[in-house]
């Protein structure tokens, strides 16, 4: 298996990056290939911008995802999204290890999304869900945040982490095409002991060594949907899905 | 009333940019005062970092929170973040205007979140929700998306799209404590007539001179949770709320 972990912190020697460096270890001594897109290192560029382009469609307005397509279809996309998509293109399971920031991934990592996540490859036209460019990939989040684990249950002042999360879990990496696996969350983690910390390194590596045992996360199947994405049929399980 | 509106897109000719003009224009005719971070025009970073803070608690490991605490006490926080305090801090509305990228902001959107909204001041201990930093002060979000209306309601092929922006809804801005303002969503923006994107202008200052009007999105007050953040009573409205 080849695997892309996409690394976001701003402190090298945090929790999360202990957390990647496992990854990487566990995932090589169970004979996969791993490739590690650290952006901090990398000093990537979250921008969106009309700078991505060597061509344009239309140099006089900015459609930002038109020109994605335009660009990756004439080898014109810069190079930093270039050498991102390759990996991505390649890998079959992808893994975004961050800290938790307003219940989201770093600025860093969605502008790794916004740029890197091209239409034409990865969405467009009615390529999502089920039918997204990703089909056949898994992906997972791995992230640390500060708060306890039943402060994110159902009953929990913040209600479910899962729907906090939804934008990437669902409206992302869903919406791709992915196959998204539960997450492995870290909580607590400013707060815990080394102790705690070494026995949630191991947990962390016993889940990535029994990925295939996770059910992925159930999402809309475009099949459900007419060509104008009304539903076929008023199926209120549709709205109880993550 | 003083405004601050938050404005990031890539095309300074967008629907979404009109959005922004016609958001100043209508509230300066009404009375208010309007402050603009226009965060592409700025050339806004983005990347939460060490280089954020001009002291540090602790220089040999980073935890951004605390240094955040510590450097805008000390007077020696990233002078573009105390800028941006400065305006958030007088403000009694904040606008985000923004297109959704990935069911989310842009990420140049996403780091003035993660680099304004400062520990300390806007949030921290268990100062969040009803007890939150930004109390007595309003938030809406004001973007553009391409999808129709009907694909992000219940039924829809996206579920809620208030269910999609949770993260920002609720774990951001009323995490904050901020009064929560329904959104106002343009939809289908890149394939409308002229006209529609008249009528929508329209619409948009329609709603901006009735914000008295709209009652606040509901979210989890802190006085049904003990000191551990534990539930004082099992409510289950609790997991109902936005």
């Amino acid at each position: 298996m080849k695997v892309l972990i996409v690394h976001a912190h701003p402190e090298p020697q945090s929790f999360t990056a202990s957390m990647q460096c496992h990854a990487v270890e566990t995932l090589q001594a169970h004979g996969h290939e791993v490739m590690v897109s650290d952006l901090y290192a990398m000093n990537w560029n979250p921008v969106a911008s009309a700078t991505d382009f060597g061509v344009r469609k239309n140099s006089d307005y900015l459609v930002y995802a038109l020109e994605q397509r335009e660009n990756v279809a004439a080898g014109a996309i810069a190079p930093d999204i270039r050498t991102e998509l390759d990996k991505l293109l390649v890998c079959d399971l992808i893994i975004f290890s961050f800290p938790l920031f307003w219940c989201s991934v770093p600025a860093i990592m969605k502008g790794w999304l916004d740029r890197v996540l091209v239409s034409g490859k990865v969405y467009g036209g009615q390529r999502f869900y089920d039918r997204g460019g990703m089909r056949g990939k898994r992906a997972l989040l791995a992230y640390t945040c500060g708060g306890r684990d039943f402060m994110f249950d159902a009953h929990g002042v913040h209600g479910e982490m899962d729907l906090m999360l939804r934008h990437m879990l669902r409206g992302t990496l869903g919406y791709a095409g992915f196959d998204v696996l539960p997450s492995f969350v870290a909580y607590h983690v400013p707060y815990i002991t080394p102790g705690e910390r070494e026995a949630m390194l191991g947990r962390y590596g016993d889940y990535l060594t029994k990925l295939d045992q996770l059910k992925p996360l159930s999402f809309p199947s475009l099949d459900d949907f007419d060509a104008e994405m009304a539903p076929r049929v008023r199926d209120p399980q549709v709205t109880e899905q993550n």
